[in-house]
């Protein structure tokens, strides 16, 4: 699976998956001087790979938020990844990964690396992204305060369900987005499901799971902003999708440390490289009707 | 239940139920100069009772150790607590513990503040003190890193239990514990349960659970790090158990982070303060045999 670019050297696609604890990071992408999660993980490939790297993608989370199921690739020339040779037997992406955790901060792990099947492409194969939002109205866990939302006053946890299930589908996310010009704030919200949570890791918590094909930039804290004003029975569960409908930003966004990207899903493997074609298509325009225009250029949860 | 203590004004007793993030602290008991537990609770206290307090705890954690569970007592002059009533016609121990959360740094979390019942003492009534070490020898989450410890490798679980078994019951831990000129090192470990966890806020997860009447100095990180050498085939699954009969400190330490108080018990409210006077007695060597002498005197996770 080795790509051929032009005057470059032969390029491979490593396919990479990690997680992080946003608390200290500026965001995912790199801005000069700041700490982000690009930042280091470049810094990191650099040094080890003795190349640049570009890395792309799948969520290209905010200052605060975490990650568990990040997904991201970089393509790196081939003798570069020949090159990583453990004294186990082991080459390429197997050894790139432990190497990796040696040389990385501790709130950024990276659970894998591996070749990227062909068509994969981070940021344009998913078909989905799924973020949970978490919060806790009852008895404070200081040990988990990092990632969870600790709100004052118990919250109609129904309520919010009954709000959210108007919220789900194909519409135009104006009003739950930061507008950028030129750019859709259409997206096919898949799922926004609000549960107080009995057992598993998140026993006793009120957590939404949020899943999109992809996310306007803070358009699940805008979603989960609206929930909780219907938890606090400060609004009626009607108004988040009469909010939609209107298409003007009135709502309160969450806190970004009770935000963490679980999940990527991306369709099976003979599908990539087909659906990165359609994503890449719907982005500029070219055989998609208006209302799609640019429906999945990035993903900003 | 007001106590009446000499020249003193009329004292009452407040117990207070607690948890902490130890990552930032210097431990539990005040040191000059170094931010501890007792030392932020103190300074919130004063302010709020506008007197000098003097805390009484269960355990007294060590650096970067973390509590779910923990509880202290205090001794109030009536008219202190008197003089806290909220504008719903709250008053007392409820309006302090609300204040107390106004008023404390986000990694303590006071969950309760109550009238103590007779005979109550957060430090020699207890029957038992129960610690958690969590372990992560897979996925690292660097969401929960602070509370748990990163093992590389995997750990043989059944081994660590089978280690275990050896050590509960009435014993000498001067082998796991740091000596104290004078202090007795004999405790009884009820419980050591080492486990790869599948459900619950701990699934995915090897857990230790750790329960006895009381913990000589680093006696739970000594214990956890023998198991640990047994799980990584290190060492036999007897030697924890030789290592107990020969009295000598060989066992390596497991660093505070992963360990935390979950639980204190307490017996009925009748027995408390016969509970506390057998204790205090053992202590100071009044009533009871040599080998259990000051048996209860501390707990120092």
């Amino acid at each position: 699976m080795v790509v051929t670019s032009g005057n470059q050297a032969d390029l491979v696609r490593v396919r990479l998956d990690l997680a992080y604890d946003g608390a200290r990071f500026s965001g995912w992408a790199v801005q000069p001087g700041l700490r982000t999660v690009a930042g280091e993980l470049t810094d990191a490939l650099t040094t080890l790979l003795r190349a640049p790297v570009a890395l792309v993608v799948a969520g290209r989370t905010d200052a605060g938020v975490h990650a568990r199921g990040q997904v991201a690739h970089i393509d790196v020339p081939g003798d570069a990844l020949d090159r990583l040779r453990a004294r186990d037997g082991s080459v390429g992406p197997e050894v790139l990964a432990r190497r990796l955790a040696k040389l990385l901060p501790d709130d950024v792990v990276v659970h894998g690396a591996r070749l990227a099947p062909p068509g994969f492409d981070a940021r344009f194969s998913p078909v989905s992204r799924r973020y949970a939002y978490r919060v806790c109205d009852t008895r404070r866990d200081p040990l988990t305060r990092s990632f969870v939302l600790w709100h004052r006053g118990r919250l109609d946890v129904d309520a919010m369900a009954a709000a959210s299930a108007g919220l789900v589908g194909l519409h135009d996310f104006a009003a739950y987005a930061k507008q950028r010009p030129g750019a859709t704030t259409i997206r096919t919200l898949l799922r926004l499901d609000w549960q107080r949570v009995d057992e598993g890791p998140d026993a006793g918590l009120v957590v939404a799971q949020v899943e999109a094909d992809a996310f306007c930039h803070s358009m699940v804290r805008s979603l989960v902003g609206a929930c909780v004003l219907v938890g606090e029975h400060r609004r009626d569960p009607s108004w988040p999708a009469q909010v939609l409908a209107a298409r003007q930003r009135v709502s309160p966004v969450a806190p970004a440390h009770g935000l963490t990207l679980e999940q990527v899903t991306y369709p099976p493997d003979d599908d990539l490289a087909a659906r990165a074609t359609q994503t890449r298509a719907r982005r500029e325009g070219l055989s998609e009707p208006a209302l799609a225009l640019e429906h999945q250029e990035q993903d900003r949860g």
